[in-house]
Formats: structure tokens, sequence, C-alpha cells
């Protein structure tokens, strides 16, 4: 039997070390990411985003047990630092969690920690959700720190993204960073019960008034009429505005009414049509990604070692530029 | 006379404009790059990176009128807020820094948002450098804001990378970052008149102490020795531990003592190779984007919309895994 079979029937060790496998890009996990790939396309991604301090990793935890406890769900834990070629926060965060979560065969935990590039990132972290997928996770919660492109990648990975937020972090213009705002599907006010959470809560108000404007100003007869009307985008009808959600982590206080929320989001993308369309640039992206790395792969195939370092050493010296010495590449490999 | 002539002539208006070609990736910004290469080379890039809340725009601003007035260097600041699709935060952020920097031909600002992926932001980042170093500018400040890859890919492109704190944001576990220690070349802890300011302190010490453990312990005759030794990387000897500088960057405070600090890095590395070294990385990275930028176009000109659509939806109907459709498109490139 292959790990992609006992994987399918429900062993947990091959599930474990099919993970590693295809974190490591080894041969066995590709084949094996072929094998399982009809299995996919059940799964609820859900994406957690947001700043060191806000405690996402406990808002997870207490996502996943309400998830296991009052859904009889099958969750999947996939936590990624960007920020960390070595693992030490991650590893800490684990240790804590499984305090809560040990023992639970419904519930897998996994951390990520950047080694290569970030687009590596970001295919592994797919590729680890399909396996989860494949494995019959029925929610797959992938969580990120840091704020920027990571995050972003998230976003296009995940159906429903939860950006969270939480008081008292910074005050300054970039302590909010309207950019995030722009991929959250939900936004979690975390630590609701610390003083100044009704400032984080204005404050997130005011950019996604920014974000959102559902106010549309029409010239009729010559005056100026305000009329408020519903924002209607050229993908989805009607669109999503993404709700602020406050919780306690901790103590698990708003934990069901973000577990209702997040179904609300299920249900629009569903009823929208968005649901297919992120589902199309998911697997769109993932394409591309194998394109470009295969392209590489070829590329360094058909050039020389010898070649490139020629090419750089003259790029060194300010005798050609970067783009000369790609060109000049390029066609010595067409020859 | 074109943009890159009236550039190393000193055109200011010029500058502005060949830098809107170039974020832009326009053909004559592409020119431009290639006839401004063979002046490239000379400028000291700074990088500066760290968490909203930190003061970073404050400190570079300070940092920049510290080399205008005392060394009478030409300092050019790019401004990068990878968490941005809209540049709220980096506009604003402008208009505050100009207050101080405005009119002063010898220092210029650009701000930059992303707009596409994290691989064409850190290229632009490149280009835009290149051009401010090929129209004279001594010293380029590259600012960041967040912590993730794009922080790494600011360190690859700079000579002298700047990690910035500031006291109280944050106790938990992820608030200071491992891995974000590893790119810096010199830590800051901003706003340091700051209550609190000790204990960063020592969390940036223990933190240091774990990335670069200066003592070894040694089994001599059955008895543990512990003996302090300096560490010598493979690279480079002697090895840079990051100095820790203090400034309250709002008051001007310590600003001097930073700029002294950035000194010995730059002699450091001049004296240990790694400026070379460094110079070689960078443009290593920059040849591969430019041939990977390259593969894909070719691939694109190839490969028609319609093969391209016809695989994108046998793999939403999970009829072919991604893989296979990668590897079906490239063959059919190839007959």
């Amino acid at each position: 039997m292959t790990y992609s079979q006992a994987v399918l029937s429900g062993d947990r060790l091959a599930l474990t070390r099919l993970l590693t496998q295809v974190e490591n890009n080894v041969p066995e996990g590709r084949e094996a990411l072929i094998e399982l790939f009809p299995y996919t396309g059940k799964a609820h991604l859900i994406g957690v985003t947001g700043s060191p301090g806000t405690g996402k990793s406990s808002l997870v935890n207490q996502l996943a047990l309400y998830y296991r406890k009052s859904h009889e769900k099958r969750v999947a834990i996939i936590a990624v630092d960007p920020s960390s070629p070595f693992t030490g926060g991650a590893v800490l965060g684990d240790r804590v969690r499984m305090r809560d979560l040990s023992g639970d065969t419904g519930v897998f935990i996994r951390s990520m920690a950047t080694r290569g590039s970030l687009g590596g990132l970001a295919q592994s972290t797919a590729n680890m959700a399909q396996v989860f997928d494949a494995a019959g996770y029925d929610v797959i919660i992938i969580e990120t720190v840091g704020a920027g492109q990571s995050e972003v990648d998230v976003a296009r990975l995940a159906h429903t993204t939860l950006v969270v937020e939480a008081p008292g972090l910074g005050d300054d213009i970039q302590a909010i960073k309207a950019g995030i705002l722009e991929i959250a599907d939900i936004l979690v006010i975390n630590k609701a019960d610390r003083a100044g959470v009704e400032n984080t809560e204005r404050a997130l108000k005011s950019m996604l008034d920014l974000a959102h404007p559902t106010e549309h100003v029409f010239q009729h007869h010559g005056q100026s009429m305000r009329t408020v009307a519903p924002v209607q985008d050229s993908f989805s009808a009607p669109m999503w505005i993404p709700p602020i959600q406050k919780t306690v982590a901790t103590e698990g206080k708003g934990i069901a009414e973000l577990a209702e929320s997040i179904g609300r989001h299920v249900a629009h993308l569903t009823h929208s049509g968005d649901w297919s369309l992120r589902e199309k640039n998911r697997l769109e992206v993932e394409l591309d990604a194998l394109i470009r790395e295969t392209l590489v792969n070829q590329f360094m195939e058909e050039v020389s070692q010898q070649q490139y370092d020629d090419a750089v050493q003259r790029i060194i010296q300010r005798k050609i530029s970067p783009w000369e010495a790609a060109k000049s590449l390029m066609n010595g490999r067409l020859k």
C-alpha cells in the first residue's frame, strides 16, 4: 500500500510521513499529490492572519475545538511562520497548543517554517492543504504570522480569510494596515476585554468604509443626490462586507458567533458563485507555480554552470546589464 | 537627450519620470536600466525594517538628515509598503516626512506600494535603487514595513540591514521574531526613552546569543571546560555580531552613534570581502528574476489561452492534477 492509499484509509502515521515528503518536495511527495488530487476539493480552507500579539494561535485553537465539539468536524491546522528560518516560536507554540487538542484524532496540527522562497512556502502550504483535504479533513485552518505578501498568498489559498487585530498594539498610522483589510472576509478583534477595544473597532470601521464605500453620488437634474445603494462588484452579487467579530479566545468568548459568521461567509460564497471562482483562482495559481518551476528546471539543465557564472562575472564587472545577460543566456540555450 | 542621459546629468524631473517608468516596468524603463547599469555599484544600500509602531519612518528621516548635514551625502529613500494595494499609509507618511526634508535637492523620497507579486516588488525596488545609484545618490535607504519574506528580500538587496524594535509592542512569544534577527546587521531599539526598554534590550540580547553563540563547551580530560572563542563562519572572518543601538528618533537622539555603527559595518564588509559577496548575491538574484520572467513570457507566447484554459478546466473537474497539466502544457509547447 502506498502512503497515499494509507492516507485515504485514515492512517495517521502515513499522513505525518506524507506531509514531510510533501513539505520537502521529494519525488514521492509529488507522486502522492498526483494520486490524491482526485479526492480533493471538499474541504473548507480558512486563512487566519494578523500581527504578532493578537492572539491568533489561541483563536485558532478555540475555533478548532469548537468545530470538533459542536459540529464534529475533522480539523487540520497548518501553522506557517514565514519570518523564521529557525522554528523556535512555532515549536513553542505547538507545545502550548497540544495541551488542549492532543489525543483527539480528529485534529491534526502541523507547523511549517520557511526555508526557501515565498513562492515555495505558498506552494508547500497549498500542497499540504491538498493532502489534508484528500485525507478527509473538513476544515483546514491555515495560520500565518506577520503582514505582507504571505498573507495575500494565504488569502488566495483560503476560501475564507480572517484578519485578527487586538486593542492597544500601536497607535501610529501604520498600525492598522489598509492592505491587509482588502484580503479580509471577516475581521476579528481578539482580546476584546482589553482597554481600547472601542478605538480598535472604530478604526477598523473607518478603514472598512474606505475600502467598501456603500454611498454613491448621482448627478440628477443638475443637483447632487446622495443615495445609499448596495455595491455590486463585477464578480459577485450581492457584495460581501466583512463583519467585525469580537472574541476573547483565552476564555472561549465569541467563538460560536465567529463560527456562525464563517458559516454565513460560506453560504455567501456558494450562492454568489465566488466559491468556484476562488477554487479556480487557487488552482490557476498552483498551475502557474508548477509551470514556472518546470521552466526554470529545464533552463538550468540546458545552461551550464560555467555559462551562468561567466554571465554573473560580466555583470559584476558592469560589462553587461543583468537584462542583456538574461537574454544572451536564453539565446545560447535556444541555439 | 534620453531620460537616462538626463538622469546622469542630474535632472530631477527626468529622475522622477524614469522612476515611474521603472516602477511600471514599461519598455522605456527597461532600456534606461540597461543604459544606466554601467554607472551603478557605488551607492551604499541600507535596508530598514521592523514592525509597525517602531517609528521606522522617523528614524529613516533622521538618518537621512544626518547623512546630509554631517557628511554632505546625497540620500535617496525608497519607502516600500508590501501590505498595501492602496497607498494610504505611505502617502500620509510622505507628507509627514516632507516637512523635514523638502526643498533639499540632495534628498529624494519615493514611496512604493505593492501591486503585483512579491517577486515583482523586490525587483522593482532593486531597479529603483539602480536608478538612484547611477544618478549619484551615495546612500539609498530602503524602508519596508512588516515582518516576512519582503524583509528577507530587502536584506538580500541591502549592504547593511537595520532591524528596528521598540519597547512595549507586545509580550507574547511571537513579539520578537527570531527569523528577523537573522537578517539584521544592526539592531535598533527606537523610542528608547519609553518604559520597558531594558526588557526589550534583554530580549534582543538573548535572541542574539541564540543566533550567534560565542561560547563553546570543550570536553577536556573528562571535565567540561567552558571557554570563550570568536566564531568564524565559512564566508567572513571575523564574524560580525549585530550591535544594539538605542535611539529616540523624534528627538534625534542616538542617530550619530547609529551612523557610526553603520560606518563600522561598511568597514567590516569591505575588509572581510562580504561587500563583494553581497554585490554578487544581489546581482545573481536579479539575473535569476529576469531569467524567470523571460522564460514565463516565452511560454505564454507559445501556449495559447485556449490550451491553458482547457488545462485549468480539466484540473477543476479533477480529471488531471496541476502537475500533470503543467507537464502536458510544457510538452505541447516542445512539440
